[in-house]
C-alpha cells in the first residue's frame, strides 16, 4: 500500500506515473519536526537503497547528499554521485519502502550524526513522500516500480561487450580496435566515440578532418557487427556560425541568467549554453537533433557531463583571477596561498553556479538549483522521445551521467567515472540491487575503471565481475594505460570471460526483461530472499541475479579464492573458458572456494538451471538453437526472448520452456 | 648468508651498521641490465615487503615508487608514501631478501608493467644491494635485521593511550582533554601537541598567550599520569630575531641553492629554511635545540613535515602568478584553465623544488633530490642522539613522519596521514609485517583517521584493531569532526576497548622487547609461521602478534562479523569489557565468526597463554601483580619487561616466567 504526503508545493519531477490520493494525516513511522524526517533506527536494523551511491548495501553510517554532481574522484568521504536516487527500504520494527520526490538538494542523515537516528532534509520542504508498506522487500519495489513507471528495455545488442576510450581520434583508431578485437577472436558489439569525435566538442558534428565519412564507417563497422555509439554532451557550444547554437539563442531555448539572457557555463567546448530541458520545446528541438547522427547509420548514444557539470563561469573565473592578484599583493603567505589554491581547486564543479541560473517553466523561472537534480533525467528523455518519432519501430541505446527517478523509463545509465581501482569493483557491485529498486536497469561500471592505470590483474577480476551487468563497456580516461583487452599479455584468458558472457546473453536478456516487465529487481542483496537468515542478512559482497544465479567475484588483488555464504544448497560453477564447465553441489553454510585469476566462479540455485547458447563474435550471431542448460537435473527455465529490436515489446516477445 | 652488490658510487645511506664484503660476481636471481634489476615471476609466487607503502600484504600488482612524499589523499593508485623502506622478501622457486640502499627515488615495479616481471629502477645506478638468503622468511628477517642494526625502544608510557588533534590551541583545550578522559574513566598516557603549540610555528618556541606557562602544564599532566608530546617541524621559519634561524643562519646549518645561498622553502610557518640534517654539525645544533622543551619536563616528540613537505618555493609560485597572467590574456579557454588548475594545484609537493637545494657533505654539495629519502631519518636521529646527551639516562620518545632504513635504531614512526576511511584500517595493519621486516617496530596509525570525517563506528572498529600496534593515538585533522573518545555516545564501549588495551600492556610490551632484542617481527602475516600452507599464504587481513597472538580485526561497516582462517587450532577469545571474557577453541580452518560492533576478538595460538594485567588509568599505575593468564592451561608464558625508562635496556631487564 502507498500512501502519499505531500508538504508545501512540490515541483511536478514527473517521477511517478500512476496517481495517488493524497493522505491528509501525518506521516507514518518517520517523524516530520517541519524540515526534516526523522526515524529511530535500532541495532540491527537495515536501511537499503539510495541507488548510484556511495558505501555498502546498507547504507547506514554515512552522510548521503542527493545532488548529482561530476565527482570522478569519488571515495569513501564522498557524499554525491552522479544520480540522485531517493528511495529507500527501512527494515526495521517496521518494513517499508520510502521516497522523497524531491529534485533539489536532498540530505540522507543515515546514522552519521547518530547512529541511532536516520535524518533526512531537504533544502526546502517542498516534495512529495511516498511511503510503502509491504509484506517483502521484492513487494515494495514492486510496489514502487509500478508507481514510476516500467524502465527503459534498449536493443539486444546492447548486451554485447562494447569498447570505449576517451582517445579514439579517428577513423583508424576506430578501425583499429575491431580489428584488433577480430585478430584476437574476441567477440564485440560496439564501440564507442567519446568527445573526440565531435568538431571542436560541438553536440551533433562530425570532425570530418578526422571522421571523414562517419555514414561509411557506420556501415563498415555494421557489417562487422559493431555499432558506433556516440556521446552527446549537455552544453551546446557558442559559436557564431553553428546552427544548433544560433537555432538555440533565436528559439529562446537555453537556460537564463538572472538577467534573462542565456547563461554561460564552460565545459570541454569552451564556453556552452545549456539546453533548458526542463520545456517540453527545448527537449523536442534537442532530441530532434539526434537525427543529424541517426541519418548517418547511428542507433546508439551516451549522453554525458548533464548533472550538469560546469568547469567554471566566467564571473567566477575573473572573481578567481582578481582575487589571486589581490593575495600576490607583496609577499604571498601559507594563509594566502592556500586561500589560492582552494579558491582555483574549486572552481570546477563550484555549487555557486547552479543559483546563477534558471529554467523557464510555465512561464515561470525557476532556479536551477531547486530542481537540479533533473537535469540529466530530461536530457535522457528527450533523446528518447525525440528517436521514437524519428524511429519509431526500432529501439535506439541510450544510457546517461546524470539521473533522477523517471529517467528510468527513458534510458539505462552507465555508474560515472569511477578508477582502476580494486576498491570501484565491490563499489559498483554495491550499487547494483539499490539501482535495481529505482527502476534503473540497464545499468553498469566502466570495465577496468576510468581515471587511473589498470593491472591486467585488475581487468580480469573486473571482466568476471562485469560480464553479468547489462551494460557491459570497456570504458577509459585519455592518458591513462591503454586497456582494451588485446593490450594484454592474458589475452586470451580475457576473450575466454567475454565468450562466457555471450553464451549468457540469452539468460541475461530474459532476465532483464522478466524483471522489466514484471518490476522487479534483476540484481538482489541475499537477504531479500532470505530476510529472516541473519547470516544472509550480512552478506554485501554477493547478489542473487534473476531467479536462478547468485555472484560473487572477486574483488581483491592477489586473492586465490574467497568467502561465500550459501543460504540454500547451490551448485558452483567454474568456467575457466566457454566450453569448460565444472559443477560442484555445495551445501547451505560459509565456505571459502579458490578461484584462480583465470577462472569464472558462480552459483546456480537449488533446483534451478539456465540457458547456455553458443558463444558467437556478435550478439547479431548468436543461435538460440544451440542452447544447453546447465543446473540441476529434472529442472525447467521459462526464456524470454524477442527479435531484440521493436519498440513494441510484445509484439515479438516468445516464451520458450526449456527442460534439463 | 647476506651478499653485498656495490654498483656505481653508492652514497653511504648509513642503513647498515655491519660491514658486509662486496662480493665481486655478479648478483645472484636477478638480472642486472646496466640500469635496473628484473627478476622473472611465476604465477604463485609472492614479494612481501616495502614498509610503508600502500596495497596488501602481497607486493604484487602495482608500481611503487619510493620517494618520501607527504601524501594524505592516498589510494589504491598512490605510488609514494611518507617512508621508503626498499626491502623485500621474494617467495619464488628460490627464498631470498633483498634491499636496495639507495636514498634517491627508486621504483618497484611488481608485475605492474608486466605481470610475470619484477622489475626494480633506480634514478641512478649508484648503490648497494644486500642479497640475503635463508631458511624462512623469518630466518631472513633476523638476518636483515642483525645488518640493520637494534631497533628503537621507546619509554614504556609510550605504550599507553594517546589523544591527539590539530586544534588543541592552549592549555584549557589540553585540560579539557585531560578532565573528558578523567570523567569518562577513560586511561590515558598522552595528549599530543600539534603545531598549535608555537608561536607562529616557529620550532622550539612556545605562543606565551596561549600556553602561558607549558612547564606547570606539563607538571600538572604528569601529575595526573598525562605525558604531553609536542610536534617538531623540521622547516626553521626566516623571522629576523629568532634565534634557531639567526644561529642556523650564521653557523651555515641550513641547506644551500645553487647559488650557495640558503634554500627558502614555505611550509606552515611561511618561508623557511631546512637544517642540513645529513651534516654531523646541523644535527647536534638543531637535536640541542630540543631541551628547550625538556627543559620545561616535555619527554616525547614527533617530528613531522620532514620529507621534507614543501607547499611552495618562491620562484615557483612567482612563475605560476606570472604564467596565469598570461593564460588569462584575454579570452581563457579550456585549455588555459586546466593548465591554470593544474599548475596551481601541482605547486604544493611539487618535486621540482628538491633539484633547487644541496646538502654540504664532506665539502661536497649533494643534491637533495640525489639523497630525498635521507632527511626524515636524520631528523629523528638528530633528536636522539641530542636526547642521549641532555637526557642520558631516560628513554625519550621519538616518532617521525619520514623515513628510511636506518631511522629505525632513532625512533618509531606513525604511518602517515590518512583518512577516517575503513580501507586505511586494512592498509595500516597491511603494513605492519612490511614495517617490522624493515626494523620499525615502534608504529601505529592515526587511529579514527586524520582527514576527513570519522563515524562512530569507525572508531570503534578502529579502537578495536589499533589497541594492539604499540603506538596507540587517536589523532585528526582541524576542521574535521571531533573525534576524542568522549565525543561518541558509545562512550562506555570506547572505554572497554582502552581498558582492555591496558590490560594487554605486560604482553605487547613483552613481545616487543622480545622482537626488537632477537630481530624478529613482532606482527607477522600468517604464511611465515605456515609457508607450506596455501590458505595460509593467501590470508591478507590477519596477523601474528608476537608469538601468542592473531589478530582478525573487522574492518568493514556494518559487518556483523567476518571470515577468518586459523592454520591451526586456536582458542578465540571475545573481550566485551575488561573482565569479560569468553573463550572457545576453535579447529583449524575456514570460519565465520559473529562479533559485535562493541566486542573485540582475538585468538591465542594453540598450547599458548598470555598474561593480562588489570587495567589501569595511566601505564604508570599498571601493577604487574595483578597479572592473571589467559589461555590454553598447562601452557608458560616468558614475560620481559624492565622499569619503562633506562637508556640502558638490560639494566632493569627482567624475565618472568607465568604459568597456566
Amino acid at each position: 500500500m502507498i500512501s502519499k504526503y505531500t508538504y508545501g508545493e512540490p515541483f511536478n519531477t514527473e517521477a511517478t506515473v500512476k496517481f495517488v490520493e493524497p493522505s491528509f494525516s501525518g506521516i507514518k513511522y518517520l517523524k516530520f519536526s517541519g524540515n526534516e524526517f526523522v526515524l529511530d533506527l535500532l541495532e540491527n536494523d537495515i536501511v537499503y537503497g539510495l541507488g548510484e551511491q556511495i558505501r555498502g548495501i546498507n547504507k547506514r553510517g554515512w552522510k548521503y547528499v542527493n545532488w548529482n554532481y561530476d565527482n570522478p574522484h569519488h571515495h569513501e568521504d564522498t557524499n554525491s554521485l552522479y544520480g540522485s536516487h531517493n528511495f529507500l527500504i527501512v527494515r526495521s520494527s517496521n518494513l517499508f519502502g520510502v521516497f522523497f520526490d524531491y529534485p533539489g538538494k536532498i540530505t540522507f542523515d543515515i546514522g552519521y550524526t547518530d547512529r541511532s537516528k536516520m535524518i533526512i532534509h531537504p533544502a526546502t520542504t517542498d516534495l512529495d513522500v511516498y511511503l510503502i508498506d509491504g509484506t517483502s522487500e521484492k513487494d515494495i519495489v514492486k510496489q514502487f516500480r509500478e508507481l514510476i513507471g516500467m524502465s527503459y528495455v534498449p536493443p539486444m545488442w546492447a548486451f554485447g561487450y562494447g569498447q570505449s576510450r576517451w582517445g579514439y581520434k579517428n577513423e583508424d583508431d576506430v578501425r583499429t580496435v575491431a580489428l584488433k578485437y577480430e585478430e584476437a577472436g574476441i567477440p564485440l558489439d560496439s564501440i564507442y566515440l567519446d568527445i573526440d569525435y565531435m568538431e571542436r566538442y560541438k553536440d551533433f558534428t562530425v570532425n570530418l578532418d578526422r571522421f571523414r565519412d562517419m555514414k561509411g564507417l557506420a556501415t563498415e563497422m555494421k557489417a562487422k557487427g559493431v555499432h558506433l555509439v556516440p556521446i552527446i554532451d549537455a552544453g551546446v557550444k557558442i559559436e557564431p556560425g553553428y546552427d544548433v547554437y544560433e537555432e538555440g539563442v533565436r528559439k529562446g531555448y537555453f537556460c537564463k541568467n538572472e538577467a534573462g539572457e542565456d547563461f554561460v557555463g564552460a565545459v570541454w567546448p569552451g564556453k556552452v549554453h545549456f539546453p533548458d530541458f526542463l520545456t517540453p520545446e527545448a527537449r523536442a528541438w534537442f532530441g530532434s537533433k539526434y537525427e543529424v547522427l541517426t541519418s548517418l547509420g547511428i542507433d546508439g548514444f551516451w549522453n554525458d557531463m548533464n548533472e550538469p557539470a560546469i568547469f567554471y563561469s566566467e564571473d567566477l573565473l575573473e572573481d578567481a583571477i582578481n582575487k589571486i592578484g589581490e593575495l600576490n599583493n607583496g609577499n604571498m603567505g601559507i594563509d594566502e596561498f592556500f586561500a589560492m589554491t582552494d579558491m582555483i581547486g574549486g572552481l570546477n564543479g563550484n555549487e555557486a553556479y547552479y543559483d546563477k541560473f534558471y529554467h523557464c517553466i510555465d512561464g515561470k523561472m525557476v532556479k536551477h538549483s531547486d530542481v537540479h537534480n533533473l537535469y540529466g533525467f530530461n536530457m535522457t528523455r528527450s533523446a528518447n522521445e525525440a528517436l521514437n518519432l524519428i524511429e519509431p519501430d526500432r529501439r535506439t541505446l541510450f544510457f546517461s551521467r546524470s539521473s533522477y527517478i523517471g529517467a528510468h523509463r527513458y534510458g539505462g545509465i552507465w555508474q560515472g567515472d569511477n578508477k582502476s581501482w580494486w576498491s570501484h569493483i565491490l563499489q559498483a557491485m554495491q550499487q547494483l540491487p539499490a539501482l535495481n529498486m529505482a527502476g534503473f536497469m540497464f545499468v553498469g561500471a566502466d570495465t577496468g575503471g576510468f581515471g587511473c592505470d589498470t593491472t591486467e590483474d585488475l581487468m580480469l577480476r573486473w571482466l568476471q565481475y562485469s560480464m553479468f551487468t547489462p551494460l557491459f563497456r570497456n570504458h577509459s580516461c585519455n592518458g591513462t594505460r591503454f586497456q582494451e583487452l588485446y593490450q594484454f599479455k592474458t589475452v586470451e584468458a580475457m576473450k575466454n570471460m567475454i565468450d562466457i558472457r555471450y553464451r549468457l546473453i540469452p539468460y541475461l536478456y530474459s532476465e532483464f526483461l522478466k524483471a522489466t516487465f514484471g518490476n522487479e529487481m534483476m540484481f538482489r542483496p541475499i537477504g531479500f530472499d532470505y530476510p529472516d537468515d541473519r547470516d544472509a542478512l550480512n552478506v554485501d559482497d554477493q547478489l542473487f541475479l534473476g531467479n536462478e544465479l547468485m555472484i560473487a567475484p572477486i574483488y581483491k588483488q592477489n586473492a586465490n579464492g574467497r568467502y561465500v555464504y550459501l543460504p540454500e544448497e547451490m551448485m558452483l560453477v567454474r568456467m575457466n573458458s566457454a566450453n569448460e564447465i565444472c559443477t560442484e553441489i555445495m551445501p547451505k553454510g560459509h565456505h571459502y572456494i579458490d578461484v584462480s585469476l583465470y577462472e569464472l566462479v558462480f552459483f546456480i540455485r537449488s533446483g534451478k538451471s539456465i540457458p547456455m547458447c553458443d558463444a558467437a563474435s556478435h550478439t547479431s550471431e548468436l543461435d538460440f538453437d544451440t542452447i544447453t542448460m546447465v543446473g540441476y537435473g529434472s529442472s525447467r527455465y521459462v526464456l524470454y526472448k524477442d527479435d531484440g529490436i521493436s519498440s513494441d515489446l510484445s509484439k515479438t516477445l516468445e516464451k520458450i520452456e526449456y527442460k534439463n
